[in-house]
């Protein structure tokens, strides 16, 4: 059990002196950049990485090609950025590493999910035609492009009434984030799009496409993103309901062999080769997204093992031995992480995102200067100012809605909110408040998976939050729970690696792998009793405002996102007529 | 009638140059300086002001004289800042004007309130003697001073449960920042100091003592401040049962000799002569309110003219002719502010405070650095980059609690929230949510008036806050009523002029001087019928918060206060075992 990162990583001329090595890559696609990291297959050590930053980044005001302003909610890519960073990235991770690429036997990657491209047959992405380069659903729709809200909710108020058997396995929501409602969307505001379109492929599976010639989907996206259950997508009836020239669109558009985890989707092409400076033929491992590779690079593989990947948003995934269903989870899937277990997932669609927000808007001068001339970084500095003010001394909750809820509300229509706000309230009151309330929000997410059947009994984190301690600490004390640290600072790409090393044939399986690959700490953060204590008071506030803002009892946020959509779309008076009757029932409630 | 500031006002050798004319000096003090006016008794001319900042500002930190930390909710300052002011602001006034100080003839005074001065029999304070300047208690009061809550609570329900009939008067509610509740404070945080103090004095009337050598008790605050209705305080037996050595509180610390709004309390010492610059013995009004003394200088002495001094704080005045209980007002005083009218009150606690405490905390480099280089204020940037977004399009709804709610809730323990962040609200969006959030709290007082027989006929806008033409337009809109403009900017110090020159007997009365020397702009703003409707819906948003946070339904802001107050004062293992009952209570509500 390697517990610590393996002392040879920093010491690369060993690599080369020890003539049996090989190794694999993992590059992990995220929101704003994509890494690829060298490890060594026999143990883990990760050798060298490299990152490039996507050119086009995300767009979420206006599209590059045209500089067209885009709708409120809406989040695009492009494609061309992701095979960018195989020829950027990989080439200088292989360098970084100082081995002879000709040692590598595999290439594995996980991505964003679900993030979708809309390509012809060929695989080529609607918005490299020329014709259609200015449209704006030509392109990548990100995970958190949020504005098929709509369209979800018209699948789950569907679903629901026909009483269909697979919406129990997603909490019972579909999220507007998933293939299904940015399909409708995609339909619905551009059929001629729609039509042209003969594949709508997860990010996941289109660079694999891109790297074998070969479209192979896989397990964990067509479960989780796809609804895929049971060997089926939903029916032709459902999807005729929901709009008639969507009757097809599981078979015309989504449905392709599936892939298992770990499983090999093709080798490398001579093309792909000439990108990435790698030999042609070696495996590449079938896709896979960046939180659920996270699993075997933290040994997390049995039951109980809740990883936590805390970045922008936080993806929450873990193994269970049964099949239950847990409200609000984003949902089940068997083999979902691991072949031969149910994989469950959970989310928080905004955490770093929020913080990142914060600092960018909401905190002044001295504190961005102060923290450059203590040479820290703002996030660094304002955690400096509050860590050691008692807990609830800020009298402040927030929810930490700024991106909407995945689990357990599954609701893009919330909002963020602070409450208890004082003429002495301090900017790093309010970024301690945003801390607290996303580990407000994991609490939720726990306690939902321990009254479901499916216990939390260790909580493991990965990403990049990981790395600020006391956030960490604060998490431990919110949850009660142990806090373990992947011992690798990249642990999605650590976890492509080993799912590469399995698809070449280096380990049997998996969990066999990870358990010589992969990473962990554990029990690094415990809970502080008399923090903990502090802490349950404010998250019974914490839940009780979540409830009566998340659960129907008042619905101001959608009602104000519904207001700002119509004030940017041409004034309130394009309001649909009962939005006047809902806001004053709402206010006599 | 003027309506426009006289053009002789930018021409002070037309002063000197008319031979009869004489002049009255208005003295104003704020939350943070006093300000002194020279005004023309012919026509309200303001021929030269000067202004001091006090040296010891608010003290809610730390005591000045220890550097000791104060509690939460404190606000204290020092007594002789008040007479600097004369010293200083008053001789440069005069010098400024330009004219012959033997020509003024009566100086006049207004002060915040209620702002408390504890002090011996000659009027020397507690904090001037030196066994005492260590101690906080021994200091003056400030307005904003509020950890009087559970005092003020105690106050609201023994009242209520005795029936006692001065209680709607009040609005049903006394507030924690008045005499009896911050008294009560005193005698119970620091009986010996409450033993020592011969009288607890408003500062209005206590500069006036130091002008005259003669403590006289304005009419305004003692109804207002002191529950002084229909010729008697508060009884002996209500006294007594809030704490048995509170018993004789109003006999031997608060009542004494109360003097007429408009007449002179005495005239001008020797020594004050000597400190300003004025004639020994001309006359000196009896003290005022900052707020109460704005009507008359805004013209607004008749029934309905509401008249709204906007600045840190809100201060609503208008009279009546009519005796109706509005619940929530401050209160109902016979001659309150015009001798022979019933005036009305009503205020909210924070206002220019909540846009300053934004600016101050949470808003970033790029926007100072801008508003730097465009040579405006950060109030005049934000605005400037965020008037033209159309209603509604922040997405925001914000309750303006941030320094409690005064009226109509009159609940000190409830605070500010924002409720609606995405991430991509913008800094300048919150500002303006903050801004709406104020005039949603006037909208629901003039709705409370309106539905109490006291009816607003007409929305007069005195203060600084006057001076931003964004704001004025959004309260138009958000009230539906024409907004007036004082039109001086130096309101307050001109209505005590105004009452300056009726102790003077330049004039018979108060209204008869208002009508010569007062000025307003009548109906600047006008509201826009399109942005009214889009506004209806977001205050339809705001007055279901309201009442959810404010009228008991879910009290989470009082426990956040609480578990505040207890965090800082050594745990929440000392809060009263109830609050975790009653936070979990909530929980489930």
């Amino acid at each position: 059990m390697n517990t610590e990162q393996n002392p040879a990583a920093s010491a690369p001329e060993q690599a080369t002196a020890t003539h049996a090595e090989t190794y694999t890559i993992g590059v992990d696609f995220g929101t704003l950049s994509g890494r690829a990291v060298v490890v060594r297959v026999s143990d883990g050590a990760e050798l060298g990485s490299a990152v490039l930053d996507y050119p086009h980044a995300v767009m979420d005001r206006e599209l590059a090609s045209t500089g067209a302003a885009l709708p409120p909610d809406w989040a695009l890519q492009v494609p061309a950025d992701y095979v960018a960073v195989m020829q950027s990235a990989v080439p200088r991770a292989v360098e970084a590493a100082g081995i002879d690429p000709a040692a590598v036997i595999g290439i594995g990657t996980d991505f964003t999910a679900c993030t979708m491209v809309p390509v012809i047959a060929d695989g080529t992405p609607l918005n490299e035609l020329p014709e259609y380069a200015d449209r704006p659903h030509a392109y990548v729709k990100l995970w958190k492009h949020h504005s098929a809200q709509p369209q979800a909710d018209r699948i789950n108020e569907l679903a629901a009434e026909r009483g269909e058997s697979w919406l129990p396995r997603y909490g019972g929501l579909i999220s507007s984030e998933w293939e299904f409602a940015k399909g409708l969307q995609l339909l619905e505001e551009d059929p001629e799009l729609y039509e042209r379109m003969d594949h709508w492929v997860e990010a996941a599976d289109w660079i694999i496409w891109q790297l074998t010639g070969t479209y192979v989907r896989n397990a964990c996206t067509a479960g989780y993103k796809g609804i895929y259950q049971d060997g089926a997508y939903p029916s032709h009836e459902f999807l005729a309901a929901l709009n008639p020239a969507f009757e097809r669109f599981a078979d015309d558009k989504v449905a392709h062999e599936i892939g298992e985890l770990g499983a090999a989707a093709g080798t490398l092409s001579a093309e792909a080769a000439g990108w990435t400076g790698l030999r042609e033929g070696i495996a590449v491992a079938v896709g896979n997204v960046d939180a659920h590779v996270a699993a075997p690079a933290a040994q997390a593989v049995s039951p109980g093992q809740m990883v936590a990947i805390m970045g922008t948003s936080t993806c929450h995934v873990m193994n269970g031995d049964v099949l239950r269903e847990v409200p609000g989870m984003c949902g089940v899937v068997d083999g979902g992480i691991i072949a031969g277990l149910y994989g469950y997932e959970a989310g928080q669609s905004g955490v770093g995102d929020i913080f990142a927000w914060y600092v960018a808007n909401q905190v002044p001068a001295r504190y961005t200067e102060e923290a450059a001339a203590r040479g820290v970084s703002i996030h660094e500095h304002l955690t400096s100012l509050i860590q050691d003010q008692p807990v609830g001394a800020h009298g402040l909750v927030a929810l930490d809605w700024h991106s909407g809820n995945r689990s357990v509300l599954v609701d893009h229509e919330l909002s963020g909110t602070v409450l208890g706000l004082t003429l002495t309230t301090r900017t790093e009151e309010v970024y301690r408040a945003l801390f607290e309330a996303t580990a407000f929000g994991t609490r939720k997410i726990v306690e939902t998976f321990n009254a479901s059947g499916v216990p939390v009994t260790e909580f493991i984190v990965a990403g990049g939050l990981q790395r600020n301690p006391f956030l960490m600490q604060t998490y431990s004390d919110i949850l009660r729970l142990p806090i373990s640290i992947t011992a690798s600072d990249q642990g999605p790409a650590l976890g492509s690696a080993i799912h590469a090393a399995v698809a070449a044939g280096a380990y049997p399986d998996v969990p066999a792998a990870s358990a010589a690959m992969g990473k962990v700490n554990r029990a690094v953060y415990t809970p502080n009793e008399a923090a903990a204590d502090a802490y349950d008071l404010l998250y019974a506030e914490y839940a009780t405002l979540h409830d009566y803002f998340g659960r129907g009892a008042n619905d101001v946020m959608k009602r104000l996102k519904r207001i700002r959509r119509a004030a940017l779309g041409g004034g309130v008076d394009s309001l649909p007529t009962d939005t006047e009757t809902t806001a004053l029932e709402g206010a006599t409630a």
